[in-house]
């Protein structure tokens, strides 16, 4: 081993449309350090964010020291690791008119290895190094939040593609015909489906049909996902059915995806993944009702095994070591 | 290099479900010596088979001397890279009920190492060896025949996933409700409509329906995507509608395989492939309209760059490299 492969530590860097977590985290995946900022930053000001991050890692880094720093991992929407930019990212005013160069700008600030990927590979190589697909080769993550991310793992490493831009599994097609339109333009995406929104959305659309009259959800403009969690355990027919419909589309659209990649597991994250058997009961039945035969029976469907409060932290740690 | 990697050819197999294609090829692709013997050996003749491969191989090899191969390369249908076994083929009478396990024998006889995969997945090789995917990274090949097949490539290499079964892509799902059954028992898959035979059922179904009376195409029990391309040359609406409606089952799907893997490009090779804009056209037009912004205009569609008789042997030989 190298000197550089010595250094115990990484920093994992989580940028979300809020708030920017990062942590200082040690080769078991323990998050030695670690701060929360803000991602709320002006339309000129990703120079500005960029500083303030290296300014609390470095700040961070000061227990363990900076020299015991391998590099830093960063999980943010329309991050690409080609080109270590994040681009026309809708959600971050600082970079949504253009790129901004975090892996170069922030490589020369704190003179260690910057790694940028979007936030679904991130979660994937946090899965593959501490979580729930310890030891796979091949497998992938989907993200079930308010879209629909994906990672793809094969043979050990995450598939970036011709651009950077591979595992949009959430823009795949389920409904040919008078799809819903999804956030991106197009109709019929599952993210529009199986998003924590698209569930919502078809909580509301079933109470408006006047179908589900006797169910205990009423609020019609406010249904979270989680609502209709907690309706479920109450045994709320509609509830139920919500979770039967999303589970289904889910399930059957996971088979073309083991078609694609053969992989050895589907790992679930996010709020609906914490609906547990009433989501993953229909997804493995839809699944195994889809696959073809030298599949049946194969291919595991499992839920992450990160703590929520330390998976994105960890996932982007994970792509530094 | 290595001696081993000096030797200047390789063997091709191409294992049909009549007969199987066997050259002996050069760096560049040229094939110097080629043969054809039968496939049709009965449920406990496996052995046979492989004798008769091995010695058409030694045969073939007398001209460049058999200590000048340096490995043979077989593309066979349920052909497995990681047990090197075919195991479960339909069409193949000798590996119908188990595995016959053609590296290790073959290996034994030949003293050359010996690598099989199926027939697309080695078309695909041959593709990025010899034809359009030449210097490509990441693209999909499509094969177009009997059934649908697709081999995937991705960072140069192909895509074997956990199992060895990798790329079934004929076998995702295009339409959900009341879709054809496939071959394969399941419902609505792109092999059921964009396959030779979905093709030409389209074709019937369409004839049956009435509504083409005054179509060139007319014996309805005897349609082949051919006769389907030859009406359509001559102006025939029912043959342009056919074309028009596979390409854009293939097209939407296409935009979906983008989405997993964002391909440089996808191969299209096959009978279907032959019939140019006819095809070509409308799987542009729905793929571009179902890409997600990011990749619209980007990626390209083109047919295989290999001439139909050498492009078994070559895909094949193209393992062994």
């Amino acid at each position: 081993m190298t000197e550089t492969m010595d250094k115990p530590y990484v920093a994992g860097v989580d940028i979300g449309g809020q708030t920017t977590k990062i942590g200082i985290v040690d080769r078991r995946g323990d998050i030695v350090a670690q701060t929360v900022i803000t991602s709320k930053y002006g339309a000129d000001e990703g120079k500005k964010f960029m500083d303030s991050v290296c300014d609390a890692i470095k700040d961070l880094a000061k227990g363990v020291g900076m020299d015991q720093l391998q590099g830093v991992g960063i999980g943010a929407p329309n991050g690409n690791y080609y080109t270590g930019e994040i681009a026309f990212a809708p959600n971050l005013p600082w970079a949504k008119n253009g790129a901004v160069p975090l892996k170069k700008y922030m490589e020369g600030r704190l003179g260690v290895p910057v790694t940028l990927t979007n936030d679904a590979n991130a979660a994937a190589m946090g899965e593959m190094k501490y979580g729930a697909a310890l030891g796979m080769k091949n497998f992938i993550m989907i993200t079930l939040g308010t879209g629909v991310g994906s990672g793809i793992i094969i043979n050990g490493e995450l598939v970036y593609g011709h651009d950077g831009f591979a595992g949009e599994l959430g823009h795949t097609n389920v409904v040919r015909h008078n799809g819903r339109q999804c956030g991106c333009g197009k109709f019929g995406c599952l993210e529009a489906y199986a998003s924590a929104i698209g569930v919502a959305r078809t909580a509301r659309e079933w109470l408006d049909s006047g179908k589900y009259d006797d169910s205990v959800l009423k609020d019609v403009d406010e249904i979270t996902s989680k609502d209709v969690y907690e309706a479920a355990v109450k045994g709320d027919k509609l509830a139920i059915d919500v979770f039967n419909f999303t589970g289904t589309i889910l399930g059957r659209q996971f088979a073309d995806f083991v078609a694609f990649s053969a992989p050895e597991a589907i790992v679930v994250f996010g709020g609906l993944a914490r609906a547990g058997d009433f989501i993953f009961k229909p997804i493995k039945e839809a699944m195994e009702a889809s696959l073809l035969p030298i599949w049946k029976g194969k291919v595991a469907v499992i839920p992450s095994a990160l703590k929520e409060s330390d998976a994105a932290i960890l996932g982007a740690s994970a792509l530094a070591w």
